[in-house]
């Protein structure tokens, strides 16, 4: 028998109508596919991607197994992700060994920080594969933004919000446009970052670009005391237009 | 009369079939498209949207004023390059005037590196704007690589070929995942920069991604006395699987 092809399937940045004609034939060919969810929650990506997948396909949802419990610099925090995605990895090669194509969906783009590329990374070399790429979140973002990211010969750094304070600062320092990922509770120190290198009037707050619910301000129209920005936020700035 | 609404298009990395349902709707609804192309050439955007836009609709084709008779450092490249964006910018500004709605095209994602921000720069604020973000040819070249960019902290950056070498050596010291752009000439420098900074066998060569005739190698393979590489091949070099 001949093993499935593993379909990694970038569903965009929200908007439904942002996927690919690509993603649409792939989501609606497969008798399986798979998503990640957080507990409790529908999964971000599915719900994008419903519309376009068989009703009678085979779902195989997959909850990360925390999120906010352990810090992610704690050693079992690695472990317990890793151990997570290989028993992943496990259920897709049995429907894939079974001559199944399988379609894992997964938000923005999948081989730009999506959670695809570690069951990707087990099962790579085994099977076929086709890797859909997609809308990213960032470009969500600045299209909504109606921003200009890079003219010429700008360079763009996208760095996680995850950095400390000294190691954004001096990165912010060498770049032109910008963009900060994974915000959430790290925006004061954010704020900090753009402030000392002289970045913060030019910042825009992102969250949700391209949905129903999106919010995009100015960083310094958002109110300090704000709710917490969610994970997924993000802050755009934009290059300085250097001459190409 | 009511102003049309000008939409910049992005229609992706070079596959027809990695345009997104929204681009094509908006491609097959407008009655007046733009599209740049270089003397010579059929214009790759419009090659890539052909067949999703109307037979009758009208075409405004725009030459770019030249591209290698000039280094893009002397004064008068940026003054012919501005004056030219400003004669486009007035053209579907009559065209919007007059209550057309005009679709202008971009290659990959219009707002990162695309000819389009420039006439959009000009003509912002004055009408309605629709940004359809795309796929990036880096996304696009990384998905058919089957190498994904970027884990969990990883820090990404995206650095024009034509920086000199030590910028490039000094930056890629600093980063996580690299993509290079605009490759052409710069290659045997951007080689010493990624030997330099001890980055060179990671890194993967792309161009035309997606295309018919596309070629992804490692750069390690590409041979020295290979014909000079197209201004729009790409370099990658992916992530160091930072703990998220």
């Amino acid at each position: 028998m001949t093993a499935g092809t593993l379909h990694t399937v970038s569903v965009g940045p929200g908007d439904p109508e942002l996927l690919t004609l690509k993603a649409v034939r792939v989501l609606g060919a497969v008798h399986c596919f798979a998503f990640f969810a957080k507990r409790g929650r529908s999964g971000h990506a599915v719900g994008v991607a419903r519309a376009y997948l068989r009703p009678n396909a085979e779902a195989l949802r997959f909850d990360y197994p925390f999120t906010t419990e352990l810090p992610p610099d704690h050693p079992d925090y690695r472990l317990a992700f890793n151990a997570f995605y290989e028993q992943v990895a496990g259920m897709l090669a049995r429907r894939l060994d079974a001559g199944l194509d399988v379609a894992l969906l997964c938000e923005g783009d999948a081989f730009f920080y999506g959670s695809a590329m570690y069951v990707f990374d087990h099962l790579a070399g085994r099977y076929r594969h086709d890797v859909v790429p997609g809308v990213t979140g960032m470009a969500g973002g600045w299209a909504r933004a109606c921003l200009p990211m890079t003219h010429g010969d700008d360079v763009l750094s996208v760095l996680p919000g995850t950095l400390d304070q000294a190691a954004l600062t001096s990165r912010l320092a060498v770049t032109d446009a910008v963009v900060i990922m994974k915000v959430g509770r790290h925006l004061p120190k954010i704020r900090a970052a753009l402030s000392a290198a002289g970045r913060g009037a030019d910042a825009i707050y992102v969250e949700r670009a391209t949905m129903a619910d999106e919010r995009i301000l100015r960083l310094d129209d958002l109110p300090d005391d704000d709710h917490p920005a969610p994970y997924f936020a993000l802050i755009l700035v934009p290059g300085r237009k250097r001459a190409r």
